[in-house]
């Protein structure tokens, strides 16, 4: 974007504008991926004299931006959904099978009960979404954790991410009011609090034995203590599980701590489970939910749970669509205020609202799709894990660079021994010195990654979040890429 | 929703929750919409003792609810899209008119090109929405005003309602920031305004002669005037043209003037242009984009355009696209921050950004979809002009109500003359008068609208808005049994 070249007294000026807007950061699409676009751009020239010939984009979660192939049976029913006249032409409706059909039918005639709308997915739709996608969301949570699940405490939202920050917004009135979050954490906790004006609370994550990363009481404790002498009230706690960027999936007995702690405390929890059919090791995914449930807590806590149709083996990110649920403990008046603040924007987008139906709603056993559809979800979640490990494997061959199992999610996010030379530089460029290591990395390699510092980290250490989604052979060729590059920066800066 | 029964003490406290929150009001989807569903569901019930058999949403500008079929071209596009392997399957393909398919295509490569996407829509686009759409964008809003645009400086945005948030949080750091908003206004604004802490001035529109509603110079003075005594500082005008509720379209003159007067006083300027397509008067639409190039600032001036694609003749509300442009005068580092805040939340969805794109590229002439498209263009308008104007007479053929024409956008905004006697009912029950005739009319006549007190008015004064989206001959119903409420009302309290 070229400056504009008038000199004049404007109007709005940058310093006066909402501090805590200023205030915010986000580091997954920030510096290093408007350098990546920028690389991308020259690329077109074949004389672009770069060291490399291709961006590979592995600083966000984007898998159909790598190769990824989104579901045939959901695609093509929302395909139907969108031109409902086309279930009428029976050259078309053959070219499809028959369960499709059928769920486009009713589909439609669910947005029909819920908007009026004979033509399906025009009109704004109840500001929590379709009462349709909702009890269908409501059964799905029910199936998973076997504990009674209640549609008119469902809000579908547009991605998981504007699911959070309502909560957030409705939490924080003011700097006294203090979330906690984990260090490191994913930026849209930190970003977003700052946007709404609040006190961050970090509590460290421990990188233990072999790089595995775990959350334990004394360090919530710690931060919770340091908060109230800090005269922060914390109002909520948020857990990643399975952890971005960690990769770790918490233990049941973490978890059930986790819930006590909240009890005792009196924080209520935010459940961030976008990553709950990403698993790749022993742990298996349970939601805080189930675990409330079984200790005897259903009624009185206070819970959301945030999922969305960006991740698992969908990756249908550009949709936005995603649910979260809040539990029975919350009363009924601060959910009237949730409907009240997401009425203001109408409603969520239904395309979203229909991906997440669909995720929520696959074909059962006996569906015409039902072969080819677990053939896919599995070629993708298998593919994942192979990725996940070659790519932990791969880092731990390097020195200076140690990396713990990605049992979860789609990432790794390996720990760097930084050279004091290298740290001395990134100085004098006046940066970070994981972005200093991660923009290097990005011009020799064009391999687009983030720096740990973005999500926060131990002082004195160094990280860096890569996704493992690039196709198979993609990523031996950026594990090379990455093994030169690195191996050259250590020699370099030794 | 079911009051949880447990009484227990509480960790999220209403009274505790953010007060910017609980302070915000948005009568769109508010108390009337909530008792209107509320019947809708007891319909259901043949049993349902209620006097009229059907609920006539009449609230919200929501055509497809209203059974106003949507653009068959661009839905057929849409669903091609979503689907890319149908574009090989010739007996798929035959189905479709040859500009459906190619510009399915067209899009396909645009997504590709910008997302890396093989498949379309599943990727996270740009953070202001795909550069093929923005390009798009720049190219409608040059053919439209003869002034070039810049596909940097637009957003796509999830309609409308989320772009206007976006500006009003930037220029909002607190109390002393005012934004000027007309009364009566969208409340859109006032609940935003409201919910990101700052303050609302209110300039009053004048209801004139014939109830013709005018934006005067005199009227924004002296609410800037007052601002300044009260020690808050206008960062911003808000214009909504074609208005909403007024139904009034602004006449270049005022239009001229209201920018002078944003010169003048040094403030930037908002202009919701979302009616832009609904046109039924004398007055054509003119952009303000168009005006302050007219007076030679293009260069200077600061400026932001707002559109959508749920109103005009799409009416896809659902879908959630819409975009905002924002002028050369505007330096680049505010625009950063923008980018900046919309990367956290990482994209529009993508199916509002291609009914965006629907909407501002057209079949054109000579396209095998051109005829059909113009023809159920056509009709919509046409069908929406004769119905503005028959229920405007409708109104005007009653005692106690008078109204003013609708030049534009999807309101009929009648002032109600209550009687004494009602009045002093609706303060016996504890709401505004106009509430108390609106829930009167959702009582006796299942049509649900919006009390003028939902969008401010001047003081004594008493409306309410109402669509005339229904079908023309459930308007006629609707003008029935609307005729009989208000005769049968005015006489009760008379």
């Amino acid at each position: 974007m070229k400056q504009s070249t008038q000199l004049f007294n404007r109007i709005i000026k940058v310093a006066e504008l909402n501090p805590n807007l200023l205030k915010a950061q986000y580091a997954v699409r920030g510096a290093v991926m408007i350098k990546a676009d920028k690389y991308n751009k020259m690329l077109k020239n074949p004389n672009h004299g770069l060291p490399f010939n291709d961006i590979i984009y592995c600083n966000i979660g984007n898998p159909q931006q790598l190769q990824q192939k989104p579901m045939t049976f959901n695609r093509n029913v929302v395909s139907l959904v969108y031109s409902p006249e086309l279930l009428n032409n029976p050259t078309i409706t053959s070219q499809f099978p028959s369960d499709v059909v059928q769920r486009a039918q009713t589909i439609l005639d669910g947005i029909k009960e819920n908007t009026g709308s004979y033509w399906g997915s025009g009109a704004y739709t109840h500001s929590q979404g379709l009462y349709y996608v909702r009890k269908n969301v409501a059964d799905f949570i029910e199936r998973r954790d076997g504990v009674k699940s209640n549609p008119d405490r469902i809000f579908l939202t547009d991605g998981a991410s504007p699911g959070v920050q309502s909560i957030l917004r409705m939490l924080i009135g003011g700097k006294q009011d203090g979330i906690m979050i984990p260090i490191p954490q994913y930026p849209l906790y930190s970003a977003s609090i700052d946007l709404y004006g609040g006190s961050q609370i970090h509590y460290m994550c421990t990188e233990g034995k072999g790089h595995k990363w775990t959350t334990s009481i004394e360090s919530l404790e710690k931060a919770y203590e340091k908060a109230k002498r800090d005269g922060i009230k914390p109002r909520a706690l948020v857990i990643i599980n399975p952890g971005n960027p960690t990769g770790t999936v918490l233990p049941k007995e973490d978890m059930k701590a986790i819930v006590d702690f909240c009890v005792r405390r009196r924080v209520c929890l935010l459940a961030d489970e976008v990553y709950q059919e990403n698993i790749y090791g022993d742990n298996p995914f349970i939601s805080f939910k189930k675990i409330v449930d079984e200790m005897g807590l259903t009624d009185t806590f206070e819970l959301f749970s945030f999922h969305t149709c960006s991740k698992g083996f969908l990756g249908e990110c550009g949709r936005r669509g995603g649910y979260y649920e809040i539990s029975p403990g919350v009363a009924t008046e601060v959910i009237e205020q949730l409907y009240k603040a997401a009425s203001i924007n109408l409603c969520p987008n239904i395309d979203g609202q229909l991906t997440c139906d669909l995720m929520v709603n696959p074909p059962k056993k006996g569906d015409e799709s039902y072969e080819q559809y677990q053939k896919e979800k599995n070629a993708i979640l298998s593919s994942m894990k192979r990725r996940a490990i070659k790519l932990v494997e791969a880092f731990n061959k390097l020195p200076n660079i140690e990396c713990g199992p990605s049992e979860g999610a789609m990432y790794a996010f390996p720990q760097i021994f930084l050279p004091e030379k290298a740290v001395a530089e990134a100085k004098k460029q006046n940066m970070q010195p994981d972005l200093f290591y991660v923009l290097s990395m990005l011009d020799k390699t064009g391999v687009c990654t983030v720096p740990g510092s973005g999500f926060g980290q131990e002082p004195g250490t160094y990280h860096f979040r890569t996704t493992f989604l690039p196709p198979e052979s993609k990523m031996e060729e950026m594990a090379e890429r990455f093994k030169k590059f690195h191996i050259e920066f250590m020699e370099k800066y030794k």
